[in-house]
């Protein structure tokens, strides 16, 4: 049985899979959005292969997340599509802080740099204020929804 | 080269990333956080070969995510370390229905049940009321860090 191209998924985020679903590549963004640019840079804090890394970073760039400047020692550079992905990467974090960290605690603590205060994802909440979970929600079917969908999921969206 | 066991990584992201860096296995979390609880309806609404849900229902269930019933036919459950990873679900769900969705638009709305809101993930804000971006940010180390993180980032967090 072949390999699943998540790419030619109708859902964004099995979609999103086709490019984030690898082990390296969240990793990769973390350093970008940590400030790493150069390969080398990457390469060290990462302890990656330059094999793996190249093919990351690639990706990364073919998907527009990243972009490469010119020459051999070029910079590679957050776009706006992967600087997007901050919110997202935040949220995995506190997930990972939280059920993940060795136990002294997080690795990392992020901070706003103008005052100070401690970045982490907000969590999503009801109009009661408290926080939503899976059970709060109901899933629709989008504008994007196939018929399959559409039928599985029932009524369509407002 | 072998592959990298993320499970021993320090960080906890690339913890994470030993359950989660896995194709498959966000879609199989959105399936749970949609209801679905059942080996053949994981099946029919992945469209996933029968033995790579096997595996990565397992590798769910061993890592926390998921627990498993009793019996053949048992019910897959969120445990709360699954259940947690939805404002992370919803924080990949907003990127990836911005930049991966089709052009008709997303594919799946979620819905407050309660009240009918459209449920996504909250940007992280600073203290002036803006979005944050990672050039917002600095990478501190943190309890956990490892003499070298400490090194490489340097001053301690308070």
């Amino acid at each position: 049985m072949g390999r699943t191209d998540f790419a030619r998924h109708r859902c964004p985020v099995a979609r999103s899979m086709a490019v984030l679903g690898e082990r390296w590549a969240i990793l990769v963004l973390r350093e970008a959005f940590y400030g790493t640019t150069r390969f080398d840079d990457f390469q060290r804090h990462l302890g990656i292969a330059p094999n793996i890394l190249s093919a990351r970073l690639r990706s990364l760039v073919a998907h527009g997340l990243l972009e490469r400047g010119e020459g051999p020692r070029a910079e590679y550079r957050l776009t706006e599509k992967g600087r997007d992905f901050f919110p997202a990467y935040l949220a995995l974090k506190r997930w990972a802080d939280r059920w993940m960290a060795p136990p002294e605690g997080p690795v990392v603590v992020l901070r706003e740099r103008v005052t100070g205060e401690e970045v982490t994802a907000p969590p999503p909440l009801g109009r009661d204020g408290r926080p939503l979970g899976p059970e709060d929600v109901r899933a629709l079917p989008g504008p994007g929804a196939s018929p399959a969908l559409r039928a599985r999921l029932g009524g369509a969206d407002a």
